[in-house]
């Protein structure tokens, strides 16, 4: 510890340069060492091994005072496609990005309570990589590599699912299950650290480096920045917010303890607060929490007083996380984001941040912006698919050694799936 | 925002490579590179400045293996002397040090709840500089900077105290009313980042990249550091974990919200714990808290039923708290400290991390290792020390323009306090 390799610090440098050239769309090579905080001839050097293994090329642009044209780095992004999976509770979703993380196509397949087994996921993410490659035209050799997103605790060395409450999943090796299916670069992670990713790459992270993105759901966590990097934690397991107790003795949730933030704000624990005030309610779907959180959006909307006062104690107990979150990391912004966000933010999120003051140590109150995700599209299968593209450039140029956090197939299939 | 520029590059360079110096005792520069993760030129370039400034220079040391003797850097203690001070609600400690940041002289002078306006902390810090400097024979012109900690929130660059609830400041500009009585370089933060900085250089920081350093006193709070930087957040306000709620609509705590952790931990809140559960407790000294504390470790030392009561009530909202954290964070290691800490850790800090696993994800939980701090002598003023040593490395080399952080007397004194 305390000893980082020359190898990870290349890899580091080679990911930022790269960050940067997104975040400034064209970029020269001082302005990178500018954005970057590089030095330039790190960045020299950064930049001649990309335009090498042709991640970038020069493009002409004219300077904005109508001088002589320019050359400007920016992504190629017919190098290679990368492929993003989100397993959320209720769905896989799949979608290609070009090299330039442009999405090229997308597939979702639907996934219920009763078909969450290792095998299920596996077969949805096999179909979804079949369906967005046939969509988009885009030939399997052409696929640098896949990121797979899957909730709760994930080891990402080893490949491992190491604890899913929301599946009862526990040290599930998924990469090792995946991989004879899919004989490509697999790269697993969790949803909190992809959505925060793609915050970072594409959304909030573009004006600010202490980030907060919250997302609320079937599951609720949170994935932190620091000074532009995504924290991680020192076993990949930051940002467990949704498990901090904000109630002592409280209910019982999934992961086994009591009170935590997501037995009061997860998609459930909203269903069980509408249950306990009104047993028989007709906004209560027993069997879908997506029809019954979207009963009560329609509620709210139509002024339902039912409807208000279980918004009005979810947002109490959201309010509370939320203080503990900005106290602790006093972030720029808290982005909200996840598919309750989708459907209650409109309610909830002015609720909870209004509620949130009284739970915060004033003065970093006063400085914190909350917003609600602007990112089109998924943040986590786009969040994904930037893990592939780092494990891509990760590997680019080493060819001997085995990145651990990069698997490829053990056992190849004779019969490659058809596309 | 997410552009550093190069000065801060450098800057943060020189801080990290003198922070591996001091971390291995003495180094090559090949080790230096490796331990820092900085290129090898950057390396170079920071030592050649360092060298020239006098801030490091070069021992020979003999090979283990008996070879011939090697130039290794190192260092240079004579080069001056830094000063840290710190602030808390009973007591103002100054200490200096060499620029090995080895002790030299310590000077503590008492503070009671009755003087702790501005003018008395500033009083008693000229005074416990004086002493300190008297003490070791060090002239006022070989200090190469002071560094200062109150508790509460700092604006670093204005040098202003924003707010301190347990001294009933606002907006105090404490470097500005300091500055005509030492006009010296001075440097203002709080001391949960002081006290972070020591564990990262001197404590448990020199195994882990990812800690977080949790105080317990009359305040409670927290620091962390991420990949082995101090985490500040966008205001330098992160850290106040003491003011996240443990138990919503509960007591009132001194920052004006209600159910904060520090009104069930904290020091006073501590001692209401014992007031509710036996009103006239023999182990009740009214007007002093660490008489109080200190009561209640005897009584626990001595088997005492309400000491030991006590004690278990406050373990379970410090579980809480500490499940919390690491639930967010992950950290490799929590290390305890402050004075409640050394006076009843031996008993609350197994009760409090064994109640922790209740409140925390499993698999961070079973990460994590808890460590009382192990420093010798007072981390706060140590910390602070480094924080002058940080602004005296930035400076060197930069004579035009004015670093924010750094604050020198705009009014010079006539006549110089004796020494
Ligand atoms: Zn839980
Ligand atoms: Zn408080």
């Amino acid at each position: 510890m305390g000893i980082r390799s020359s190898r990870d610090v290349r890899r580091a440098s080679r990911f930022e340069v790269l960050h940067q050239i997104y975040a400034l769309g064209s970029a020269s090579r001082s302005s990178l060492a500018s954005a970057s905080g590089l030095s330039t001839p790190t960045v020299a050097t950064v930049v001649s091994e990309l335009l090498d293994w042709g991640v970038i090329g020069e493009v002409c642009t004219e300077d904005s005072g109508g001088g002589r044209p320019r050359a400007r780095l920016a992504v190629n992004p017919a190098r290679g496609f990368v492929v993003g999976v989100d397993v959320s509770e209720t769905y896989v979703q799949t979608d290609v990005f070009d090299l330039a993380l442009q999405p090229r196509a997308s597939d979702r397949q639907a996934l219920d309570t009763g078909h969450n087994h290792p095998g299920d996921v596996i077969d949805r993410i096999e179909r979804g990589v079949g369906a967005v490659l046939g969509t988009a035209g885009v030939p399997r050799a052409d696929v640098v590599g896949i990121g797979v997103s899957v909730p709760g605790r994930i080891d990402r060395a080893g490949g491992v699912s190491v604890f899913a409450p929301n599946f009862a999943w526990r040290q599930v090796p998924f990469i090792e299950l995946l991989s004879p299916r899919l004989p490509l670069p697999l790269y697993l992670d969790n949803p909190l650290k992809a959505s925060t990713m793609a915050e970072l790459w594409f959304g909030a992270g573009r004006d600010a480096r202490d980030l907060a993105v919250v997302t609320l759901g079937t599951g609720v966590g949170a994935g932190f920045a620091v000074g532009g990097t995504l924290v991680r934690g020192t076993g990949n397991a930051a940002g467990e917010w949704g498990h901090s107790t904000v109630v002592i003795d409280g209910r019982p949730c999934r992961c086994g303890n009591r009170g935590c933030l997501e037995a009061y704000v997860g998609a459930p624990g909203i269903m069980r607060q509408l249950r306990e005030r009104v047993p028989g309610s007709p906004l209560l779907r027993p069997d879908s929490q997506t029809a019954t959180i979207t009963a009560l959006a329609e509620a709210l909307a139509a002024g339902d007083p039912v409807a208000e006062a279980v918004l009005r104690q979810t947002a109490r107990y959201l309010g509370v996380g939320i203080g503990t979150l900005v106290n602790m990391l006093d972030p720029a912004v808290v982005v909200l984001g996840g598919w309750v966000t989708a459907l209650l933010g409109r309610w909830l999120v002015p609720a909870a941040t209004a509620l949130a003051a009284r739970h915060t140590f004033a003065p970093a109150f006063h400085s914190v912006r909350f917003e609600t995700s602007a990112l089109t599209g998924n943040p986590i299968s786009l969040g994904a698919g930037i893990f592939a593209l780092e494990g891509f450039l990760a590997g680019l140029g080493v060819s001997t050694s085995r990145d651990p956090a990069r698997h490829t197939a053990a056992i190849a299939t004779t019969t490659p799936p058809a596309v």
